[in-house]
């Protein structure tokens, strides 16, 4: 008989839930979580679903996150077997979601059932904070439920996100923290013309270039223990008519920094306008807001999980804070110690997303072990 | 009853000879050359019909050069009247072509007659050479018709081209040379990546940025006694896949230089490729070579048409090399005097292009003037 957390992944993966469709897994974890004595709270924001689940009223909260939405299955002739039709073969479970992060949300629940059994009269409470935005805008998701939990003063104090965070072999790499993510669209503008009237002319692409040249040697931090230094990266610049002999009006370029904790938003945006400024020039930016840096230093949450995965995989993990962002942004801002740790993330997002079924079992170990650890 | 210059400008507008048609223009111009005892040549190139025809055998020759073709209408109902039959409304001609540049056609035609007329045994040779596409391509025109006479070792001496060239009034400019212009295509090379990731990439925008720069701030030189400073202008920049978070393979720029003839083609080649290469990256560039800078300074052409404008609007030109290329770029480098003159600009390319009556009367007296000056 197949392990519980495969049977529930696979049940997982059957419900095509493509961003920001939840398609049924959030009810089929409410009665899992119910059985377990959990109370659902279901939060529909627009078109995203969300669930809060807790079980017990005392602190400390020891949550579980994670997304049941997937992002699209891409190009079907790609997938050696269809993308919503789990299969096992030589021990990896094939589907979309597999690794981004049905077969996380599996682990979990396995681990709380089993925990909950063994330790019925565990301290604290454990809670799950489930959306399904994750993939898509992440607007009515995490960020909306953290703002309801936060109306009414409740905390999360330990957090771990599902993410797919190892690299090569289950929970080499933990997240405990990520940098910030800050993007801007720079239009510089000048006055357009014929280029055989050089002197009606004022070049917008001229004007810019001693701009982003100083923006993008600029330095602007050495990091720290945690975190790598601040990086400035201009990802689109577009400026011209098309014509090869006028001269634009406009040019824009779109750039984004992922910064350390050494930086705030508030102090980028100050360097760089002041740069801006200083070149005397027309110009306009928008700024968007992507995600302040979070970091959670070594303690009880860090020391619960490390200990965990020594007693799994008999190694400790690395910690890190490289990579994208996640929904863990959201919820480290309100003081909770925030991991991520998940299955190995080689395929996610990509066609023929699989995950090693062995993995699965050793996470389902690890989560268990870590509620030991925190909880007991 | 109407001037001949007018009865043949409004024939010749009738004649619907966009680019690169002919549409009958030159065989109209053929039967007046041939009664005043020219002979017509007749060159086919590709889609392009050219005319060169001479009366004399003697050097000097004087030339008119012109076109036929003109550019679409445009946007019809825009057109007070239909672009293609020619009205007169308050003493303005109203046409596609108006202005650029069959009102001049048909004052060099006018004024030919009655010199040819006036002075039958003129001294030196008198020539027409006209294209259809020199608001094409300008591959299969007046370069491949002065080719053919360089083949032949047949020279212009002297040539007014008759584009439109006055700004205000008639013949109150008269462009004596032209810039060169050279243009190219710049792409620098880097490394793609996701911007969470900059240690995988290498940021082609950055390293574009100093070099642009670099070319964009360079002195070229001071121009000269006819010619304004050399200018050089990006027109286009493109760089980015769209994505936010990622940074792209590659930008691309295009620029153009105005130069006067201080500068070589092949110097301007070489400065910008030592520039580019100084900063050691990756780049390609392909160059395009739109025509050299030339001048005419005064001499026997510059002052026939001088003599003439001044005889008829009772001042002299101003001269100028301002302005766009033209035709003259191929006929100069021959070793010819080339000067441009015809009616005022204002409305060229636009929609409800015309050209003031009274001009092309004055401008057929001057046409006239510059033969009896150069030639008797
Ligand atoms: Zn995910
Ligand atoms: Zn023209």
């Amino acid at each position: 008989m197949s392990h519980p957390t495969i049977a529930l992944a696979q049940a997982l993966i059957a419900r095509e839930s493509v961003t920001p469709e939840d398609a049924g897994c959030q009810e089929l974890m409410k009665d899992l979580l119910e059985q377990c004595g959990f109370t659902n709270e279901t939060m529909v924001f627009e078109d995203t679903t969300n669930l809060w689940s807790r079980r017990g009223n005392e602190q400390p909260v020891f949550c579980f996150a994670g997304h049941t939405d997937v992002v699209p299955a891409g190009d079907l002739s790609l997938w050696k077997t269809p993308p919503f039709e789990p299969v096992i073969k030589e021990n990896m479970l094939y589907g979309r979601g597999a690794a981004d992060m049905k077969g996380s949300l599996a682990a979990m629940l396995v681990a709380t059932q089993r925990f909950v059994k063994d330790h019925p009269d565990h301290k604290g409470s454990i809670a799950y904070l489930i959306t399904s935005d994750e993939e898509g805008p992440f607007i009515n998701g995490t960020t909306r439920v953290i703002d309801t939990l936060e109306a009414r003063h409740e905390k999360i104090d330990m957090c771990i996100v599902g993410e797919p965070s190892s690299s090569h072999q289950l929970a080499d790499i933990v997240k405990n923290g990520r940098r910030g993510s800050i993007s801007a669209k720079l239009t510089v503008h000048g006055k357009q013309g014929h280029v055989a009237y050089p002197e009606h002319v004022n070049n917008p692409i001229h004007l810019a270039m001693p701009v982003l040249d100083q923006l993008s040697t600029t330095h602007w931090d050495e990091g720290n223990e945690y975190f790598p230094a601040t990086s400035f990266q201009i990802t689109n610049i577009e400026g011209g008519t098309g014509a090869l002999n006028v001269v634009p009006q406009t040019v824009t370029a779109w750039f984004n920094l992922r910064y350390s904790t050494e930086l705030t938003d508030k102090c980028i945006v100050e360097k760089i306008e002041n740069i801006i400024e200083s070149h005397n020039i027309a110009y306009d930016i928008e700024w968007t807001y992507n995600g302040k840096p979070f970091i959670t230093e070594p303690g009880s949450l860090v020391n619960s999980v490390q200990t965990a995965i020594k007693q799994v995989t008999g190694k400790y993990a690395e910690l890190s804070t490289s990579g994208g962002t996640s929904d863990g942004r959201f919820i480290a801002p309100t003081g909770a110690q925030v991991i991520e740790l998940g299955p190995v993330n080689k395929t996610i997002h990509q066609v023929n997303e699989c995950v090693n079924c062995d993995d699965l079992k050793g996470l389902t170990e690890i989560y268990y072990l870590s509620l030991v650890n925190a909880l007991t």
